[in-house]
């Protein structure tokens, strides 16, 4: 058993960073529900007591089976809970309107159909819901309206409605055995990983940055550096994708070592910080590219502090990507945040002497915007800093 | 005859302004399709003909029935794509396992709901098929697993499968019949409207900036125009929004103003180019709420060429979304261009003037940095007033 389970954390250490090898995971995590769902209609046993509404269950696989647990979780409970309402309201509708009888009942049964149908379909309008339920209240629409006008046919609505239940639950459970006991991939360490290798990212987006901007000057070739626009590029469009994996961590709230109320919020705060640092660091690359560039004189002549200061702040950033990565605290305010607003005021010196030097020819505009630009670069980094140190606190990370 | 097209037509005009109005008809056009699949439940006849399969139109019509006219033409051909070839295999192969016959049979059925099962996910994950067919390979899945596994118990797998097809046709054609017949919301018409609507926000952004830069000088007091931000910042994230919407229109061909291969790709680049200005924007506004602020002496001399800098971009930008608004051609590289590289050699010579005389006590730093954003504003407007000259000879807009 040692042997088994020493497998078993290999492969699951390299399926949690290799992208490849989780897609083929899920497929075949996929493949082996679809597989256990569909006993149901081999085995005569099962079939006896489920019959034809086996479909059910093979459809909530088919349907809720989503790559990340929490979002399994999240469309399976959506589906039961939407079922379970639908289908109540619908036997009692179904009920009322068999009460009336004659023409009066189909009158009855459309009206209720369309007036839940269109306030439903309203209520997902509202951010809110269609955030978070979306899919449940569709499938409320769904159940409602199936119930109410086959109860007309099937007599026995409060049967089908259980029968249905049921066969969903199963569905439900074989999702929920493949996809958390089997290689479990959680959002929730997703959204942790990418969120703490955003800022070895952003730091050697400034590296890169200030390297191309002094490479100019000394003998160096230009090195083509267009992956720090595609990786702040990639950054800036994440929002919705962090937004997602946020909304699927809070449904794993047992899972490792995340507690219950784990603030996932303050990831998405960091995450619209760190967007902010991403498009200035971007600008920062448009200066570099810009054609009004300043004489490689002039360039020397701020270079030393420039690279100080490039250096430091990638430091910085690389201890706040550990800081969560690790989950310790980093004391932000006290250690960090005085050593930014020295530099700031470096910064703001070196302005004042090399803009005297280069603004009889429009030269001192480019230098002036690109060492402003690095000015922004470290006031985003302090916000960042103390936001990490926040979460820290609320998340109640180790100290040192 | 005329009164009612009369009324239909300010319905509609109003409909395709006011968002609440819309969502309100939306819903009610979801109740109505709902009703009208009911009726293949309510009505004898009917019931007679479909049976217990009329659930498949219920269903499709909760499921396919989208916002936009594009969406839910896309899902209803991806559902019955989905579901013709899902089911064509599922035939195929239920027919071949049972061939084998015994408990051979059971277990081909399983390998076969393996297998497919797996690889149809994994096509889930190519970016291409992921944009576009998404819903049509899980349709695929989960009408391949229904069929193969029901096949051995329906005895009848064909008939089963050309009923279904049949009422998921009627189910989809009571959805284009309310989703495209009374008051279509087109996406193609809410992507052209939102990308002209976005020049006269960037203009509004652009001019409420230098206001404010320029009023903390006069006797006026700051108004406080956080809605710059707002604004700008919303339209950062409008990317997947618009490539969904682009998705849509394409689904849309035959649709009024817009001819048969119109260029949506265009749109959205023109779109990357607006975020690129709205960021830009956002750096200047920036500027003005950063602490370091030059006197408002220094802001004085440069008052005058920025403000008409502002008010010719402003009204560039305009110019430019009523030219895609009206369809209209613009000649932006004979007429706009060269005026833009005029200005922004104005506004550096305004740059080394202002420079020598701020430069002594750092001033000059933030005031630099001002005037950079600025320029490459202008910088970026250009870039804009040649894609958008591009759009009009693509798309065959008419000469003024």
């Amino acid at each position: 058993f040692p042997l088994v389970s020493n497998v078993f954390s290999i492969v699951e250490k390299t399926c949690s960073k290799d992208p490849d090898t989780r897609k083929f995971i899920h497929c075949v995590k996929v493949g082996i529900a679809l597989v256990l769902v569909s006993l149901l209609y081999l085995l005569d046993p099962l079939f006896k007591k489920v019959g034809g509404n086996a479909m059910w269950a093979i459809m909530t696989v088919v349907v809720a089976f989503e790559f990340f647990a929490g979002a399994t979780l999240s469309k399976g409970v959506n589906r039961g809970v939407g079922t379970i309402l639908g289908g109540g309201l619908g036997c009692l509708v179904a009920i009322l309107a068999d009460e009336i009888g004659g023409i009066g009942h189909a009158i009855a049964v459309a009206t209720s159909v369309f007036i839940f149908g269109a306030a439903a379909t309203y209520s997902r309008f509202v951010p809110s819901v269609k955030k978070k339920y979306d899919y449940g209240v569709m499938i409320f629409i769904l159940t409602f309206s199936l119930v109410v006008v086959s109860g007309l046919r099937a007599g026995t609505v409060m049967k089908l409605a259980r029968e249905r239940l049921l066969t969903i639950g199963m569905g439900f459970a074989v999702c929920i055995f493949t996809n958390l006991l089997i290689f479990p991939m959680w959002a929730s360490d997703e959204l942790h990983r990418t969120t703490a290798f955003k800022f070895e990212n952003l730091a050697r987006s400034v590296e890169g940055c200030l390297e191309e901007y002094f490479a100019l000057v000394g003998e160096k070739e230009i090195q083509p550096s267009a992956n720090i626009v595609s990786i702040c590029s990639s950054m800036l469009h994440s929002k919705s994708n962090e937004e997602s994996q946020a909304n699927f961590a809070m449904w794993e709230p047992w899972h490792g070592k995340f507690g219950l109320s784990y603030p996932w919020e303050k990831y998405l705060q960091i995450g619209e910080v760190t967007r902010e640092l991403a498009s200035t660091i971007l600008s920062l690359k448009g200066c570099l590219q810009s054609s009004r560039q300043p004489s490689p004189t002039l360039r020397q002549s701020i270079k030393q502090p420039c690279e100080i200061a490039g250096l430091y702040l990638a430091s910085i950033l690389r201890e706040l990507g550990q800081s969560i990565e690790e989950m310790k605290k980093c004391r932000a305010k006290v250690l960090i945040v005085p050593h930014l607003h020295t530099m700031k005021a470096e910064l703001s010196s070196v302005t004042s002497h090399s803009l005297l030097e280069g603004s009889e020819n429009g030269e001192g505009l480019a230098m002036a915007g690109f060492l402003f630009l690095l000015t922004g670069t470290v006031e985003k980094v302090e916000v960042l800093a103390k936001e990490v140190e926040e979460l820290g606190e609320i998340a109640g990370f180790k100290t040192k």
